[in-house]
């Protein structure tokens, strides 16, 4: 069978079994935002990896390669966020065409170096090669939390709330506008899609506080990423569309963009917003913290039993069925 | 300035000045074989990645896909031996052509996963995408190694004996004999190309008897590799053509295969031997250890003052010049 058919979530389930762990201190193989190894009592060492191949992941007219090293590097920070970590050091495996112009590695670098810097992370390492075809960026970022308060895709339970931070589907309008040849740079959709912001500090507080069962960022889609936490937690889950948080720019440019209104919000990939789920006691510290952050999260269902699945209701409190999907790389 | 003509190290060390480091837990940051960062008083941790593309590291038709998974991780064991530290997780991640059958992809991570056991190293993450074009396998290996007996660099002193593991030059004529159409997988020096072996125990058992003063692996070739050690030690070399260590089988071939009898063992890359010096008055220490892991460690010259830089000694006592050059990725 070919990988295309396997799929990307099929692969990995095989992947896992093939190199089964059982090291006591492993407390998270592989399965969510990042590894989970014990350090001491206290702390444990968080690990995420990701790769980025020009063509697949990015194009370089899209961005600038500071902008484009930034994204780099916010995608793993996403990944320590959504485990309510803080991010510590970074490890950069480059490819590289040979007739790449220095200065734009010198800028890529100077990206990644930028945004490592403001969320107090270092490089430490890596590895160059030649590439005869498309430039690729692997990065793996370690990063650190308190064992106590480590959040993981497998918390959550029946009935609680289900959480976003920021808008949605933004990133996935903003490359819609830059294949369009619509977008510039300083279009809010583009900003979001080309320069993410990783939510390292909602993730550390909503960790911290110990407001979230679960918790994860968005990379796939909502709808795609919302059913790992279901797998992983043994829950079903109610969305309710009209309670999605759409931007200004999304209400407005979406309808010139996408045939269906919701589909941006609920499949885009790349929105690296936090997503978690709440016990319902907890609703109003999350209330409080969004505030003292000044970044709004918002309720936008609920987990169920795990029978009923992933359900989505429109404003009319119809089921939507068939459910859109998301963005798959096989 | 293209990357091709910047070259790799220039390359490198650019970025490490874009990337200063301060933290007081990083021991090593960018320039040794691996990163090291203190865990508590006695142990730190140790980081390396590598990034492998077909077409530049290796071709699908010259081994299994087994074979080649476990020369990507024995890549990274190679670094963590050369730090004279223990394995112990490592993260993968992958670009893979859709096309690609899924067998081709199992039997890589099944033989990253055997070569992985064998030296009590463990898979917990990693990232998977689609490639439109070849495979890229990227590792990040975390390792452990005590403070006090890590290997570095920088630690050689003129007059310091320097010792290789295993025999030199045997894994650039495999790659010879393959490009040429003559090797069979079971050919000694193809093996070695194909399949090497990282020098886990030597590298520990080097550390850990305090015998060495600096350590790294031979990946790009020995005088490209010496030159490292020499530049962050601050001394130079002499290495005596007659004294490298050259197996039956290279003595057999190299003469059809290489118009110069000793470049591949001074210039070719991929052996994954252990490179190190050692103080004058350990050198029984050595032979000791040698023969109890029974692995040949041979004395193949002596650092010097850093004047005279890097010297070759011919089996007539006349000084090679000028220098053949190794592998250079730009």
């Amino acid at each position: 069978m070919q990988i295309k058919k396997l799929g990307e979530f099929a692969l990995i389930e095989n992947i896992s079994r093939i190199s089964a762990v059982s090291d006591p201190q492993v407390v998270k193989a592989i399965g969510d935002d990042a590894a989970v190894v014990s350090l001491d009592r206290a702390a444990c060492l968080l690990v995420t990896t990701d790769i980025l191949k020009e063509g697949i992941h990015f194009k370089k007219k899209f961005s600038s390669p500071f902008i484009l090293g930034k994204k780099c590097l916010s995608v793993n920070l996403s990944d320590i966020a959504a485990m309510g970590g803080a991010p510590l050091y970074y490890f950069v495996s480059i490819a590289i065409p040979p007739d790449t112009p220095y200065s734009f590695i010198r800028e890529l670098y100077r990206g990644m170096n930028a945004q490592a810097r403001h969320f107090c992370a270092q490089l430490l390492g890596g590895d160059t090669t030649a590439s005869q075809d498309s430039l690729v960026i692997s990065i793996t970022l370690l990063g650190r939390a308190a064992k106590r308060t480590v959040l993981y895709r497998h918390g959550a339970r029946p009935g609680d709330l289900i959480f976003v931070t920021g808008t949605l589907g933004d990133s996935a309008l903003g490359l819609m506008m830059l294949e369009k040849g619509l977008g510039s740079p300083r279009d809010v959709l583009v900003k979001k899609h080309i320069d993410p912001q990783p939510r390292i500090e909602a993730g550390q507080a909503l960790a911290c506080s110990r407001a979230a069962s679960a918790m994860m960022d968005i990379s796939d889609g909502l709808l795609g990423d919302m059913q790992h936490i279901m797998k992983q937690s043994g829950v079903g889950a109610r969305i309710f569309l009209d309670r999605l948080p759409l931007s200004a720019a999304y209400k407005r440019q979406c309808p010139r963009l996408s045939r269906d209104f919701y589909v941006p919000a609920l499949c885009g990939g790349e929105d690296y917003e936090l997503l978690f789920t709440v016990p319902r006691r907890n609703e109003k510290r999350v209330r409080l913290l969004a505030e003292k952050l000044a970044l709004s999260m918002t309720c936008i269902g609920e987990t169920t039993d795990k029978r009923p699945g992933l359900v989505v209701v429109d404003q009319n409190g119809t089921r939507v069925r068939p459910l859109p999907t998301g963005f798959r790389h096989f």
